[in-house]
């Protein structure tokens, strides 16, 4: 077992993985700029903002991870066009350095389907071409690719983990799935497009399970986190209509689909399965089922 | 004329850039760990390292610069795979998101040809892949295109000057040009390849005028700043040999040629000549000759 530093530990993708980690029997150093309510105890806590560098040395160096999992970005509404990228592209890279300066030997960060090249639809990590039509994914993949390249001089296994489309307890209440489900249960119509793309939707605990994996594992490189499998958008909202007995809110068609929206997002998880060897994903169902049981034992939804 | 920051000011480029745009009548302030003996009284230099970040951030607060050139980067030898490439990308995005916070109109970086895919000889912006095989190639292209993407959001427009091959006055004693003249004067051999190898070399002079010329544009996006035509290796240091009158020192075929080197890195330099409109090079014979005559008026030159 290892000394694993996690940052972005507080976060949708975070609790979860912390979770995961800290019940394999690692030792985890979670980082977050404050520590969540009733945050698991067998952790260890450091409120730090990344972007304040001096302390991150300091921490990394007072830490010294065998492994880390970089997971802090700033993933509020509109962080696909947001200057914060450029920031948080900086602060990824100088952690990455920091951690190689005290010998860390394995660095995973979370990248995102973001990167590819949307036009192929499936997409394989060695196949698809990168090509980012947003920030978010060029400053994702400037840091993932140099992070890469400068593995060998860094000493350490570097590897991304390419999350896709995600849903379940603690989604920020903007998404997809969570204002659905949150609109439904306060008996509210919510607005959707026809729903027709399709979209590689993963529950978060698989995610956090797939990341978990990898920090585990020796796979370097891109490695796609996803389900593997096309859920269609209308698909999706339907099942959740149905989960909660409301389907007449659902409003597939309420909004216009944006103009240059792909049809079809969707990872190839070969190397997830057989490689890092994360286990079988929840099936939709399932994981809708608890989600909406999430969403119901939170206090009244206030409104988005 | 426009107010303008120049980081890398003292550097081998730096020096003839930084007086070309006081020339052009810009009010130039120039960025470096230490002012240069001698450096031009008409720029304000700054003696600021650029990776103390709360130090430029200052900076850029207090001159608010309408365009910036950002030329400051590791090229000590073994830059090319060097871990000091990771924090100077990060260093870069954090000069870029502080020169946008101040309002700065117009962001120019230099990239270079370690961005593209070599294998195609000629490399056009536009149609020829990036697909950097070492650690300072990848770095440079996280930095341009996170620049490029983030334009928008900073409210900037930013270009990046990709540099091809150069020589000159000034330049560090480890590359081919300066080694070869060097040992030369000194009456030493100079062990070169057989120099089959066929590169896009031009003079200092000529980078820095493209280079003011580019700060001086509108022309957004990348724009290769090189001769467009390609030199033999062996001719190059062949004319050096005629030059200094000692042909019979330059050892070619004395050092094996590396695997894997590129027969040809030449760029397409149209958009540096029509669409910046950057002046003609200085034909190759006459930019041999000053540089050999800077290197003789140099006080005894130590070995390398």
């Amino acid at each position: 077992m290892s000394t694993v530093l996690v940052t972005g530990a507080s976060g949708f993708i975070g609790r979860p993985t912390v979770s995961r980690l800290s019940s394999a029997g690692h030792q985890v150093h979670a980082v977050a700029r404050q520590r969540p309510a009733g945050a698991d105890n067998r952790v260890r806590w450091h409120e730090v903002d990344l972007h304040d560098h001096d302390r991150v040395r300091d921490l990394v160096t007072a830490v010294a991870p065998e492994r880390a999992l970089h997971l802090a970005w700033d993933v509020s509404p509109g962080f696909a066009s947001s200057p914060e990228n450029v920031p948080w592209a900086a602060s990824s890279l100088l952690l990455l350095r920091a951690l190689g300066d005290v010998g860390c030997q394995r660095f995973v960060t979370a990248g995102t389907c973001f990167e590819y090249d949307w036009s192929e639809g499936v997409c394989h990590e060695a196949d698809t071409p990168t090509r980012p039509s947003t920030l978010y994914g060029t400053a994702k993949l400037a840091v993932g690719s140099t992070a890469i390249a400068a593995a060998e001089q860094l000493g350490m296994e570097v590897a991304i983990g390419r999350v896709f489309f995600l849903f379940g307890p603690g989604e920020p209440p903007g998404k997809l799935v969570a204002h659905v489900v949150r609109s439904l249960l306060r008996g509210e119509r919510a607005a959707c497009t026809t729903g027709a793309q399709s979209r590689d939707y993963l529950y978060v605990d698989d995610v956090a399970a797939g990341l978990a994996a990898l920090v585990d594992s020796e796979v370097t490189g891109a490695v796609n986190i996803g389900r593997g499998q096309g859920t269609r958008v209308a698909d999706l909202v339907t099942r959740i209509g149905e989960a909660i007995g409301r389907p007449e809110l659902v409003g597939l068609g309420d909004r216009v689909t944006p103009a240059g929206e792909p049809p079809a997002i969707v990872a190839d998880t070969t190397r997830l399965r057989t490689e890092v060897g994360a286990p079988p994903p929840l099936p939709l169902e399932e994981a809708i089922g608890r989600t909406v049981a999430w969403w119901r034992d939170q206090s009244t939804p206030a409104a988005d």
